[in-house]
């Protein structure tokens, strides 16, 4: 009985692709990016989530990715996502700030959690129900989409020996660092990244913070300015994939699952390649230009920014319950975890001499 | 037409499902595990991937993960799975190397890189061709499998003051640490888990090293022994998924990729697991039990260590030409990524104060 029906199942399976195919068409979605379809790493997150998506899924889910070069709004990402002109993004949350403020909170913040810290935090701290809570609302859902990597402070013509020195200092640096930086006297500007080089050297800026050395040697700041700062405030820039929340529901619950799988590991994959990117970057620019000399900010500078941040938390807080609460979520598990991070990695760098 | 076609299609699909039924029974893989079903962290990594792998297969991939108690050979996952019996293994490579010498190096090593830099040197460092270089003639294919974290050095029941303090010491430590401890004149023992704290308070051994705090904690080493040594010969213990080849070949593409993905997402997972668990442990066991000591163990001790290391590393690359290109490559690799980290990570918690 058994093989009669097997007989009769494998003459019925070429009709049955036929059938299928027109009872369930492929789901074609399209994804916007905040970058160029060519931006190292950055893009390549996406586009490796999009490569695992169609794979895993037989071709039944298919995203075409796009880059700010075709649509040309990096910076209307969450709009269009959000009137489902795109199904799909991958941006970062901060940038949304103006629109909706505490999508700030799920990017990186200044002396705040490295970025493995913040994947514990977002998973096993309260922090992905947080993002849920800004974002569902909003008809969005925003998953981890990748880490940029603790970012370096920035290259200045002169050494920062304490607050003074930063005063009247015109320096690219854009967002929240801006705010807190402006405080001691900083002129923040934003200039396009292409344009760094030629701002230095003409000295319409004396200092600029961009990304770290697997963006800033291309753009040939360490020709233009000797000292590079270690960084303070970006300790690990995460990327968020968004996702049109009426879309998702439309996808059967295996597409859904094959989504969110590919985006968790394409996340992860993401950090990781970042930390090889930059590594090798700066491997390069030490042996091809020694005389770079790394510096940390002066402990001074370092109270007073962290002062300065600190005000600026309670501000947020005070502004609404909802800032409150994610703040409080994040110094708390920050400061528990903070302690097993000094007391694994950090502990073994110091012990065993670096 | 294609309405006609669409209706025929809607009629065929019941008939279908029953002939895919038929058709393409569903794939029923076992796993085995060198753990028991509810050993914290480690159990969860391949629960969750054949979680994964359910939902994104819709059911056409089914994987039962059965825990050391049920099949009471942690110690021949390896065998288990190289000659069919499993057809998937959660383990660690390190504990093949009495089979297979060159196993030994895709755990951990001592003095060697921490977690991160360990998956940037696999996925970009030529890492994961070494690794299936040594695992493919053995018809094994092994992929990362979760991240223990950085490990301790270990509770001492006296201080370690220098090399002297350690000659005679009785010490649960098995593995390469014992080797390279043995030769400071440690006696390593190997003594199951669940008795150290007895063999401690008995004078039987006077220091034992596990894991750390999400272990050590429910082990009550704590109560046994003051001091509690930071760690040098695991700085994160990367787990692994070992695949039959032959079973693998067997699948069809699109599962195949579910099953990758699933393993890629559930590995990275743990590791953030791993983290988020030490760090709470700790944070309790700080509450509870404040006299606890946390030591560095001094410069004169870790010279040592470091020095039998290397000769140890001389003597494996010695051995065989795969060996010494495999330590070649963590060495050139750790040496380059290194400055990375501490110019990123560590100096950001070096200038914020930690």
């Amino acid at each position: 009985m058994k093989s009669l029906l097997q007989n009769l199942a494998r003459w019925l399976v070429p009709v049955c692709f036929i059938a299928f195919s027109f009872s369930e068409e492929p789901y074609q979605l399209k994804l916007a990016m905040s970058w160029g379809s060519d931006f190292p790493v950055f893009s390549e997150s996406p586009k490796r989530m999009a490569e695992r998506v169609a794979k895993m899924s037989n071709g039944r889910l298919t995203i075409d990715v796009i880059g700010s070069e075709e649509h040309g709004r990096p910076l209307d990402v969450f709009d269009m996502v959000r009137n489902g002109e795109y199904d799909l993004g991958h941006s970062a949350s901060y940038y949304w700030k103006g629109k909706v403020p505490n999508t700030l909170f799920f990017t990186t913040m200044p002396f705040g959690m490295l970025p493995l810290e913040q994947y514990a935090w977002l998973e096993h701290g309260g922090g992905q129900a947080l993002m849920d809570e800004v974002y569902q609302p909003l008809g969005l859902l925003s998953l981890p989409g990748g880490n940029s990597g603790s970012q370096m402070g920035g290259w200045f013509q002169k050494r920062i020996k304490n607050t003074e020195s930063l005063n009247g200092l015109k320096m690219r640096v854009p967002g929240f660092a801006g705010e807190v930086l402006s405080e001691l006297g900083v002129v923040p500007t934003n200039i396009p990244a292409t344009d760094l080089y030629e701002a230095m050297s003409r000295n319409v800026i004396q200092a600029a913070e961009f990304v770290g050395p697997s963006t800033d040697f291309n753009l040939k700041l360490h020709l233009a300015a000797q000292f590079y700062y270690t960084g303070w405030h970006e300790p690990g820039a995460e990327l968020q994939f968004l996702i049109n929340d009426e879309v998702y529901q439309s996808l059967p619950a295996d597409l859904q699952a094959i989504l969110k799988a590919a985006m968790r590991a394409s996340a992860y994959d993401t950090y990781v390649h970042s930390v090889d990117v930059s590594a090798q970057a700066w491997a390069d620019m030490r042996r091809q230009f020694p005389t770079i000399r790394v510096k940390d900010f002066p402990d001074e500078v370092m109270s007073e920014l962290r002062r300065v941040n600190e005000r600026k938390l309670v501000e947020f807080a005070d502004d609404n319950d909802q800032a409150r609460r994610i703040i409080e979520s994040q110094l708390g598990y920050q400061a528990m975890m903070r302690n097993w991070t000094l007391l694994s990695d950090y502990s073994y760098l110091e012990s065993i001499g670096r």
